[in-house]
């Protein structure tokens, strides 16, 4: 059931993504794409200013009346599920038809969705509406796949459902069913920042907005935050400080210093 | 249409105008207005922070049960229609009719009117209900006034609508339809943060609570928050550690130093 | 009315509160407890940054749907009154439900009743609804209690009402309505932070989590927040970096720091 020959098929060295990672940041400062994010009440503030520092506009209005003409607008899309509630469902499922009319991809954060059953639920619905990506870790991934968190599993699980699985541990790792690259930027402080990995799927959102190739999107986002969290973490002290100069970090980040710092295999 | 001659009988010279700017500030520090705030989610907490840094007191329920009674004990209004939701559309209704009771001043945000229109509508409809100051930016301005945003056109509309116009762009533009005053403090980063505007026009918000010409007050938050900004720029280095060195700024702003800064014109 | 004597039977020195702080912190940092929150839309993201820094598993959602194994599966507990919504009203009844049903302890916060009658009819409520707790400040207190702020009043109304009550001041009340004790540790800028007072609350009711004694833990809590704050007002030059120093101080805060530097009494 598993293909490791066709996932190492992937035919991109890990120089040739730390390239692309270097150009995709390079083209969200020019681009300056719009993104719009359903997203948790806990993370909208911190995801926004992650966004502007990336070059990026964001938008997260959650009302029915107002979110076709935004989504219509934006050429990113993030559904995350913190704090899923009446309105954000409601919200999500116009955004959703949006997204699908106009052909804009869009991200999935299925958070905490091992907590809540409901959640759960409405997550695997998501994913039969076809988002471009799905970005969770080991434990939301066993709540939405029904299987352990393994390399063979997420590979399969990203081909029957035709998307790009971005992972996120201690090394991330990114197939799309064919191909499979592991990520091992990162920070342990990334951990104790509420909100950092629906940051980082908003950021995987605006990476979408300039790079259809989403499986070579959901590794220039992994790279992008790995590294502004590594450079955050030379400079703070604890987890308040280093939520500060991550920001810091993703508006100095630069294409050349990407791409030399990329732990891409 | 456009009457430079009245624009420019404004009265007050640079030096008036920065002058007043320190008094307003340590009337904020006097009187610790309560500044109630209708905002949007991405803004509350920076919204709040910045108004305790300031001296003033704020508070954020959205409650219809409960914003009659503390519209009616505060000093201050900001309607702000970022995520404008039913919420927070019913909350409004509630507290313009408290704060018009109560001849309570209060300002309107319209936040990203240009990028759905039902909001724009119900700026539309705000407006013919009093605020005393309006805060906006250029692409605010044309959404909401049918106009290019030009110096004659914000006048008209400030003399039209019997509002004060508070512009923030390059240089900052506020006129009452009669008096017309520029300011060129700030920052860049002020740009690259999220909810800097919206804080923005709470401290106007809170402006108006301690002095009663409008005009005055917007000139006033506008300096207040371009100094601060200044500050701010010299001790960061990004975004991230911007917004925190901003808060901080405003803690310590003196009136001797905001009347030798000020850039108003 | 009130009884000192059986105030000062309550057992405990200094030292022996200082080591129960101690050892309580250095068992959230083992037990990690989920914590989940109701609370307001301005103090959720810092309130989960506080828990993560503190060591605990924060969780926020406000969902009828999703509340009930939220709850079920924390091991604390906070109702915080600030915005206080429909929302927030319906998840609570839930929320305490859930609680009782499984025997969590729970921490209420009437943030603000003294602000709008229907919020302080709602809190009255919810004492007799049996929290573990209640944090909040004088004015607060008096709202809640119909009687001034003293420390007899204080003891008759945790008596009389079967909770721990934590009075935060310039130095703060701990009782039982039997023991009772003052924490006299804090930073005057804490005052000048927004959901400062709510965080301490959700760090009451992580301590709940590991500690049986809610009169010990109410102590606990009180102290951690009092010290890191301390840190806190050490390195920081205004609110702004305040509220950032403050995190960083609770991640790196260990029990031999904290039982010297108590000041209970």
């Amino acid at each position: 059931m598993h293909h490791p020959q066709t996932a190492s098929r992937s035919g991109f060295s890990r120089e040739e993504l730390g390239q692309a990672a270097s150009d995709i940041l390079a083209r969200l400062r020019t681009h300056a794409p719009r993104v719009h994010c359903i997203t948790n009440a806990v993370a909208q503030n911190f995801t926004a200013n992650v966004l502007l520092a990336a070059g990026c506009v964001p938008s997260m209005t959650l009302s029915p009346e107002e979110i076709g003409p935004f989504v219509a607008g934006a050429q990113g899309l993030l559904i995350n599920l913190g704090t899923f509630d009446a309105e954000r469902r409601e919200a999500t499922e116009i955004a959703v038809r949006t997204a699908t009319q106009n052909k804009l991809p869009w991200v999935l954060d299925p958070v905490y969705i091992e907590r809540a059953p409901p959640r759960a639920v409405f997550a695997r619905e998501l994913i039969g509406r076809g988002p471009a990506a799905v970005r969770l870790n080991h434990a939301e991934f066993s709540a939405l796949g029904g299987s352990t968190m393994t390399r063979e599993n997420a590979i399969a699980y990203a081909r029957a459902k035709h998307t790009v699985v971005a992972l996120s541990g201690e090394t991330d790792l990114v197939t799309d069913g064919e191909r499979v690259a592991t990520v091992a930027n990162g920070h342990a402080l990334m951990a104790k920042v509420t909100a950092m990995g629906c940051a980082g799927s908003a950021i995987l959102s605006a990476c979408l907005a300039v790079e259809s190739d989403a499986f070579r999107a959901a590794v220039a986002a992994l790279v992008i935050m790995g590294i502004a969290g590594e450079h955050a973490g030379e400079k703070s002290e604890g987890p308040g400080s280093f939520a500060v100069a991550i920001v810091d970090a993703l508006h100095s980040l630069d294409g050349p210093g990407l791409s030399a710092r990329a732990k891409v295999d």
